[in-house]
């Protein structure tokens, strides 16, 4: 079997014979694989066994029959050994007993050294370099999002801690934003050294900023770090969840793919970001609910709007949830293939 | 004291001598006076006070010197009647014993009439028409911010059960709309035959779904409900949280005021809509956590913004939580009322 690099070249806008799929989450609880590791292991426990974290990373290739894996991870990992004592509870997400408040608590958290402080991120990440047969995407979280979590000790609704800091506190929040900066470039490039492929920065809640506190706030960090991903030569690739009002902001960074969620039709996506950036979605998870017809109309109604310039990779607007079906998945991935290679090659 | 009804003239583009304040949940946890009510009352044993309920709803009036009062009330207050076993349970929501999943479920719910199953509210309203010297908005839920109760049996972060209903059974969707607006409309005429003098449709968590979804499966029970509503001769506001993606559909509703939450500026929100229709909003409620200067500085920006054009509400872009401080507000609302009516004189 060859290399199959559809992904990087649909990113790269270069001729495609089919468009490409992968799936946020699609390492994960709706998989009755899965499943079975995590009655014996922790996500923490999986991350730091090499052999076992690339099987994970790979199930939904050989399963899916999709064009990208996603090192399995969690955006939090990197966070440990900064000195933040996170853990990941089922059912919760993140919880942190030692929430970072004061400019002290700030510089008290070290930027690890990835080879040192995470070797079993590295070598997962050479397992699979030598086993895929399709790129793979690493990931960090950005420093909003990131930040959400070491604020508030754990997930929230509204983000009143986090906000406050930013309002209250500029000089610990942009120490903060510069430490998490710091971190995410030194992960990022000791994952581009091990191979990986593709870079995706998830800016999972920074949705809950008003345009122009994201400006104020969080642009020059986004700035910094993409500025400072570029001489990895990967595409990069930002992705948030209900951030369709700050994606003309968006096109003043140096990113490849926006990420798109199931909020803004993809032909508007484009039409705030320009044509230079590829982009990446964009269907509604829930439709993985939905009758195979009604999910397949939609998935076309996507397909033609993302196929309407070249640039485009087939993805949910959110990750796969643990009550979605395997076999939907695999059919949705091979109805894209299909409906996709039978229009470009008309 | 004369009857102000700077909050009707502003909404009707009329001249005012400064822009009209009220807040989403002015009547609330944050206040001292209502944390006292609350230690023995429940908020179905308030509104089922008539005199308690009236003094709750007045209290922010006298507290902050707001130019609106906001029936203390809850969007499932109506919903209990129409047959769903529905409990406000302190810091969950609303969480419903029997939710609604097939159509004979959808069948066996009946509109209520308000003044016999709800005397009480009605009674309120009576009461606050005779006492208040502001205008008396009354509210309710909009069909899918109620239907994702109803459907999930409680509060929701991705509405799946909902969403899937929407795509595998529009039948049962369609009849749960039909019965939801039903009662929203008999519910509301109710309101204003009592002497309600404006009505705000809360469609908090429709901001969860596609332009597509919106589009085809709650524009025309919207369309329906606010054509139904125009008889009344009341302004109508409609509001959602993260619903910016949406405005555009929404200046195809019979409506006079767009709710606008934070995360779309106010120029911005007028772009999407048209002049034709009066907007309010949209301060992002962390603000009341900020420093006062900061505070200060982003309403000023917010009013600068709103008074480009007549028809102006200053709110929050959602509802007050309970860590806020009533004097931080009653200084909000004086600054928002003094700054205008600066800008206004000159």
């Amino acid at each position: 079997m060859t290399f199959n690099d559809t992904f990087l070249r649909s990113i790269r806008k270069e001729s495609v014979d089919h468009i490409p799929v992968w799936y946020m989450r699609q390492a994960g609880r709706y998989q009755p694989s899965y499943r079975k590791i995590k009655e014996k292991f922790s996500l923490e426990q999986i991350t730091e066994q090499p052999e076992l974290c690339a099987e994970v990373t790979i199930a939904p290739i050989e399963q899916l029959g999709v064009d990208a894996a996603i090192l399995y991870s969690d955006i939090m990992t990197p966070i440990k050994p900064m000195g933040i004592d996170v853990e990941i509870k089922a059912g919760i997400g993140p919880v942190i007993s030692n929430p970072v408040r004061t400019l002290a608590d700030v510089n008290a958290m070290r930027v690890p050294n990835a080879k040192e402080d995470l070797p079993f991120v590295i070598e997962t990440i050479e397992i699979l370099v030598r086993e895929l047969k399709v790129p793979l995407i690493t990931f960090a979280g950005a420093p909003f999002t990131l930040a959400s979590y070491i604020i508030e000790g754990g997930p929230s609704r509204n983000y009143y801690k986090t906000k406050q800091m930013m309002y209250s506190a500029p000089d610990v929040w942009n120490a903060l934003m510069d430490k998490l900066s710091d971190m995410i470039l030194s992960y990022m490039k000791a994952h581009i050294e091990a191979g990986a492929q593709a870079i995706q920065i998830f800016d999972s809640w920074v949705g809950s900023l008003s345009q122009s506190d994201y400006r104020t706030y969080v642009l020059p960090t986004m700035k910094k770090i993409f500025t400072g991903l570029q001489e990895l030569n990967v595409p990069k690739i930002y992705f948030g969840v209900g951030t369709g009002e700050l994606m003309r902001i968006w096109s003043e960074l140096p990113v490849d793919v926006i990420g798109v969620d199931w909020r803004v039709p993809l032909d508007q996506a484009r039409e705030r970001v320009g044509s230079k950036f590829s982009l990446q979605g964009n269907l509604d998870p829930a439709y993985l609910l939905a009758p195979e017809d009604v999910r397949f109309a939609e998935a076309a109604r996507i397909l033609d709007m993302g196929m309407a310039q070249p640039g485009f990779v087939f993805n949910l607007g959110h990750g796969i949830f643990p009550e979605a079906d395997v076999d939907v998945l695999k059919r949705l991935t091979d109805f894209v293939h299909e409906y996709s290679a039978r229009r470009l090659s008309r």
